[in-house]
């Protein structure tokens, strides 16, 4: 037994106190926290245990430092059901959110070994390529890159894809029912490209969600990748567990 | 219509060919890049573009630049499933990986708000906390914060947790029945704590996995934080898509 009465360290216990604070909205979304003085003061302890403190916070998103200005109460993270397929319209609008959409690119080009793995092509094949920033109530929330095989990317990108979601278009107009998808969930940082879509900075974590979408006779006809900012999104799900054989 | 036929910018290009060398294993696992004086020679680019590439092999989890030594090929991702509640030596026996564990800590001490929420006891009751690393094959996968109600937590301390995983404890030698588990997923980035029980950077990219397993009459008896290296680990689901009431 390694059991211990002692409390743990300084700068996790002040990390207590801020997230209780702001849990309890004493500290609320939008409201900037204490500077590093006036938190050193209020706890009696060093700049570098109250440094170590906040970073700390926002390491689990809890605030954000804006350069200059100070540092933040962030708004608590949306959680979605990730529990059946989806699109990002479908998501938002569940939340009570208004999602917009903001198109980046859309281009023809040759499947790369992955793109043509997922789409069930031979690499190099022409694939449409879409880059979109998704919005929710107009803050930036996810960067998609969608590739569509070429036969029906074509069709797709013949819309106003900031008005209509993808997904809408597959099933409604072009009669393609989702069936199911497979999704990979990822854990990243965020290089430059992707960054810079979503305007926040390099290194940021980034929750990556590859999603081939299946139409029947499992067919692929959307892959994609959608880069969600970690600091303002979470998933939720509820597995059962497998009958023990032993029990 | 945006459709253009021009290529996608220099580094992605330069990352596309690395990141086909490294799946068609002509860059194996382990191997070092070239230099970046080599790069910019091979592919006749600036060394700020070279950066730019290696970078975004970095984000992905496709490379990893070892300080003083360089840059070299990551192993694959670790790819498990989540399609059942499952622990960490079932996850691993299942990839056929031998698991190890490593215990950090573990005390009785007063459960915070969040804690107590998720264990249905009132805050500042008493709950037992576990830190432990577990290991893949030897190498640091997971740094595990478990919370366990203390009438739970001081039968299971009474073990050699380095031995025995929780999960095993609780159905085999307690009688505790594990039915189901609520799981929250989060991209983080790693804070000082969390990177140095996994040895990785600050900074570091996290999938961090808060889950909360009921037993029978759904009975919370154990809350987790299972913070993984998000450059060694992804995880895979299949969704159904919900039948369209329109259709």
């Amino acid at each position: 037994m390694r059991l211990e009465s002692d409390k743990a360290p300084l700068y996790a216990q002040i990390v207590s106190v801020l997230a209780a604070d702001i849990a309890a909205g004493t500290l609320a979304p939008g409201a900037r926290l204490p500077s590093e003085d006036g938190l050193m003061a209020r706890f009696g302890v060093s700049r570098t245990t109250v440094r170590k403190a906040i970073e700390s916070l926002v390491a689990r998103g809890a605030v954000e430092i804006r350069r200059g200005t100070g540092t933040f109460v962030g708004a608590p993270k949306i959680r979605q059901d990730l529990t059946e397929l989806s699109g990002f319209v479908e998501d938002m609008v569940a939340l009570g959110r208004t999602p917009t959409a903001r198109l980046l690119d859309q281009r023809l080009m040759e499947a790369s070994k992955e793109v043509a793995q997922r789409l069930g092509v031979a690499p190099g094949t022409n694939v449409y390529r879409i880059e979109r920033v998704r919005f929710a109530d107009g803050v930036a929330l996810s960067f998609d890159e969608t590739y569509l095989p070429a036969e029906i990317g074509e069709k797709v990108v013949s819309n106003d894809l900031e008005a209509e979601p993808i997904f809408t278009l597959l099933e409604g107009k072009y009669s393609i029912p989702l069936i199911e998808a497979e999704y990979v969930l990822e854990a990243v940082t965020a290089e430059e490209h992707v960054a810079h879509a979503l305007g926040v900075p390099i290194g940021s974590a980034i929750f990556l969600i590859e999603r081939t979408s299946f139409s029947e006779g499992h067919r692929p006809v959307d892959y994609e990748k959608l880069h969600y900012r970690g600091d303002l999104v979470k998933f939720a799900t509820t597995l059962s567990r497998r009958p023990r054989e032993s029990s």
